[in-house]
């Protein structure tokens, strides 16, 4: 095995100080050109193996962010870690990645959580990115580092948002341009606090606006595809006892929701668009694998990573300077997508 | 803000010397329960923050392992992703996670990869498992630090895969048992050197075996679901040409593209499992989520992600202890999942 290359060995090699060689890692801007390219060749000549674990240690910068997120079944959850993760090339910030426990004890599944964000500290990450909703964001503004999070309650931290409100106005309106007799909302009781709550909220609005019938059912639907088909099943038989003979116009929560509503009403002999239009929300794969293409609400999921990644780069920053970090909260556009389940 | 706690304020505090201090980091079993108890009431007493960096860079144990995956769009590798972070609850283990990228030109997807790889090892990454195919293994293997493959060429290196012989071969009897006149397997043109080229092999074995007609279609289908949809109708049309009159039994080398092929059958009022049967591989959601539950051929994910630490462990604490590191090559089980799609 190779000795391991020292600050000393590289001094010696250019003939600089040990103090210059530790600028050039840890304020290289402070040297001239020529010396950092001397530097340079001489790392390279002497086969330097870089030690982040030294460098953070030395200038506290680890160049890790850590992340808690909720689950990766869905795939939007997937799709965001994917992004964030993508960020790399851009900002050259790397992840320590946690995903939300699943304790079913609400206690230990928040002290299991608090243990995850202690570890990630004990790391000397820079900052933090969280999806899951377990820790209130009071406790977590009070961690001294920089906090962003996406899409969870957020009254005490920064944060990035999907335009929750914007994406299912426009969804409720065309169903109401499209003339369907009632207008049907199906989610899960989501608590006021949580972005999604502006979903239900918009619903109800635009339906009110326009003087359209409407409904909500908003309870959760299951943990697993077998229970929420069988939930998704006595919807079904509910609305078509409650609402005979009327276009139904169905806005589901999330795509996958609303591809299992898909199926029970071809299975049942349905038109679509006829009898029933269907807009999902979130434009993941299943939208457009389905058997009939459902019209859908995208997120940008790409914009909402890296304005993420920009927001907790300012609060870094800031917080690096010595100044006090503002809180901030944006909103990212969400547009409708059409496709086959409305006409 | 509070001053960090050092190991002479906890040494003070206790009256035990710094190195029996330091001992109780990095060495813990070499002190008395009574020792340790002190020393943890001290830290508690102390408000003492760990500092994994700073222990890290003591005794080389930075309980970290780099993860390089492919995508987080197919579910195959999300699921992955989320049982081996899971394994920390287990292990203890953090990962810090790369995802490949996708430079079409391959000289500079090969540098960028090799970067990643050297981005982990300088925050000193106990070990490295990979799912990624874009670097040969025995370059890999010239590394100098235990990893582990997943599902890739792993020549050089210890890997876990699933059985993908036995799969396929199961599938592929149940074809020829339901009494399909023609037998299909749908796939790339997999290397052989790749873990899932034994699906083909499988295949094709299990149709000569029993005289079976048999064809292969080995070809990209495309990088979207638009481009795979356009070519698997392609395909459809040319089955409908080939093999008129006969049952055709379709095994297809994921549940995705599976899915496509059922939606263009019954587009075109095929009868399932009648006139076509269908096997997928990997039940993914999409195979319980499709307009017909596709019968597919489960992957053990959960054991692959907990053997593959399992693996690394042992490299780590043979390479701790001075040791050389065997290769090991462990396969996991597969198992066929009936549903609708097969009679």
């Amino acid at each position: 095995m190779t000795k391991k290359v020292t600050f000393s060995d590289i001094a010696k090699y250019t003939n600089f100080s040990k103090t210059t060689i530790s600028r050039y890692f840890n304020n290289p801007d402070s040297l001239t050109l020529e010396s950092r390219k001397k530097i340079e060749d001489a790392l390279i000549a002497l086969d330097y193996k870089e030690n982040k674990v030294a460098r953070s240690l030395a200038n506290g910068k680890s160049e890790m962010i850590g992340i808690i997120i909720p689950d990766l079944f869905l795939h939007y959850y997937s799709q965001m870690l994917y992004c964030l993760i993508n960020t790399y090339s851009k900002y050259n910030y790397k992840f320590l990645v946690f995903v939300e426990n699943h304790d079913t004890n609400k206690e230990s599944k928040y002290t299991k959580e608090m243990n995850y964000i202690k570890e990630l500290m004990a790391y000397q990450i820079e900052g933090l990115i969280i999806l899951s909703n377990t820790i209130d964001s009071k406790t977590l503004s009070e961690l001294s580092i920089p906090i962003v999070s996406i899409e969870r309650e957020d009254k005490y931290i920064s944060s990035v948002n999907s335009d929750n409100y914007a994406g299912a106005f426009k969804a409720t309106n065309l169903l109401i341009d499209n003339k369907c007799d009632i207008l049907i909302h199906i989610n899960t009781d989501v608590a006021k606090e949580i972005p999604s709550y502006k979903r239900i909220e918009a619903f109800k609005k635009a339906c009110k606006d326009r003087n359209s019938k409407y409904t909500c059912y908003l309870s959760h639907l299951g943990h697993n595809f077998e229970e929420t088909y069988i939930n998704m099943s006595k919807l079904y038989d509910d609305i078509e006892k409650n609402y005979p003979n009327m276009k139904k116009g169905i806005f589901v929560s999330n795509d996958t929701h609303a591809n299992i509503l898909l199926n029970i009403l071809i299975k049942n002999k349905k038109k679509i668009p006829d009898e029933y239009e269907i807009i999902g929300f979130d434009n993941s794969p299943i939208s457009v694998e389905s058997i009939i293409p459902i019209t859908t609400v995208n997120q940008d999921i790409n914009k909402i990573a890296d304005t993420a990644m920009k927001l907790i780069l300012r609060q870094i920053n800031s917080k690096n300077r010595g100044n006090s970090v503002k809180l901030e909260n944006i909103t990212i556009d969400t547009d409708l997508i059409i496709r086959d389940t409305t006409s």
